[in-house]
């Protein structure tokens, strides 16, 4: 059964695990964000597809992004020399970054980049960035507009976002790779992550959608899960995005917005959201109610067949 | 007393940092060879000059390159990607290269990275890469013409050398800073580099030549160091390209060299080499026969007095 995940980064990045162990190997590709990409200290990093390639490699650290046992010895040395640390990288981290900007710069795609990391990592899943093509995602708070990061990281998600915007998305194209993977899925998943920063720029990829919707009129099924569980993100600002962008900080809120692009066919949410199901409903959605709280590997993959079996023939 | 030294990496270094503490604060300007520069993993590295800077800066490592209590964990990280590592950098060393690759993206010139990377690290000589320009040496061995560091590091100076050119050097130009150093110059030290891939740039760099007649024109002494001692190189491969050359593989063989460009007034040679004096003054050149080994630092500051002294006025 080759599934097709959209994902960002932790939350993302953990269902895609559990898919990818509830799935023979080499079935699962994942979509990433690239909107959250940057350059820092010369080097192009994707901080959505480490996580996930991480976290599917086994190696990710224990919160769920960057890398187990990792040291700083680099970001440390940068620091003794006045530069801004903000972004911090670990040494390992860097070594992925290195190897990344090095090819880019010899004029591979990211995609060639992507799966070449891939490979080395011994990940038998593929992990293809949603477009070659440059998209930063921008965040408008009331001091103005600031680069994704800028926010996330540096403001640590403090400002109120006003409006995002995904400069480049109109110079972006879907890359043969990703749709070659939607032409061949026999699933659509899309991950709990940010619906707006981390689905958001995914969906407005130029080609994606409309591949989406080819891939569901031959039948395959499209499966959405929250990431907004009891009124909050399990991580990061999803909800607070979602209120001060006028949507309602809920499953409900998540799930209109993928209805109002006809994404899904069903939606998974939390048990504990269980009194909005029949809203989510009358948006045409099949709605599954399960433990969506990823604590742990049996967690994961308990969740993936839930999501599988959403997105199966029989469901 | 201002002093240009012209350096190349390790016994450059020490003859340098020997020079920096004989002088006052701000005295020593260091012109650095970039034809071994390399572009490695995306980072743009200057051995040569990184060489002289920790070692100024006092944090050089207990071989005379690299630093002081470095860690390895990047190289570390990139051997597991599957990337050849046989350029071995530290991860503390690759925060130097991180700061220089991301400011010459930026546009600034080569120059203005290093003096920024000497006020980093507080130290107060000035180190001048030799140009702004790209050069690159080349060796020529029996199996073909290769890149400096492939025959330095990765093949370890195993191949002889039949031919040396520096890739570049006709579009370079001696930067205003390097002019200026010169021409505010009370003395010009040639240190015991390599005669042939460590000076032989510096000197190959249009307009270099000139500022140094000009300056020993006006009555400026310039004092050359042999790294040749007892026929032997202190280190690297000096003395065996010399004699793949066909020149002599000792001091005498350097002072032609250089007497060969009219560079020096002086030239100091270790005691041991003491028998070839009367030749190497019948080349026209002032002899200073000392103790030329900089085992200690000691050793370093005793030599730089007895150049600084061979430079003088008095001399």
């Amino acid at each position: 059964m080759r599934v097709v995940c959209l994902a960002g980064g932790v939350g993302g990045a953990k269902l895609a695990e559990g898919l990818q162990r509830g799935l023979a190997p080499g079935e699962l590709t994942v979509i990433v964000n690239t909107g959250d990409d940057l350059e820092r200290h010369s080097l192009a990093i994707c901080p959505d597809q480490d996580t996930v390639m991480y976290t599917l490699a086994g190696i990710a650290g224990p919160e769920g992004w960057g890398l187990a046992g990792e040291t700083w010895h680099v970001m440390g040395a940068l620091a003794r020399l006045g530069e801004g640390t903000w972004f911090h990288l670990g040494d390992k981290d860097i070594a992925t970054h290195l190897y990344r900007t090095e090819r880019l710069r010899r004029g591979e795609r990211p995609t060639e980049v992507s799966l070449g990391l891939c490979r080395a990592l011994g990940i038998s899943s593929q992990i293809l960035p949603m477009t070659d093509e440059s998209v930063r995602t921008r965040v408008r708070t009331d001091d103005g507009w600031l680069d994704f990061q800028d926010y996330f990281v540096r403001l640590r998600q403090a400002p109120e976002v006003r409006a995002v915007e995904f400069a480049g998305i109109e110079r972006a194209q879907a890359t043969p790779e990703v749709r070659e993977a939607f032409r061949t899925a026999d699933a659509i998943v899309v991950a709990p992550s940010n619906p707006i920063v981390s689905i958001g720029p995914i969906l407005a990829v130029p080609g994606i959608v409309d591949e989406i919707a080819s891939a569901r009129a031959r039948g395959v099924r499209s499966v959405g899960v929250s990431g907004i569980v009891g009124g909050k993100a399990l991580r990061g600002p999803a909800d607070r995005m979602l209120a001060s962008l006028g949507d309602e900080a809920t499953a409900l809120g998540v799930a209109r917005r993928y209805a109002a692009v006809a994404l899904l066919d069903a939606f998974v949410m939390d048990r504990i959201d269980e009194a909005l199901a029949p809203t989510v409903r009358a948006l045409g959605l099949q709605v599954v109610v399960t433990d969506t709280i990823m604590n742990d590997a049996a967690a994961r993959l308990r969740l993936a067949r839930d999501v599988l079996a959403a997105a199966g023939p029989a469901a």
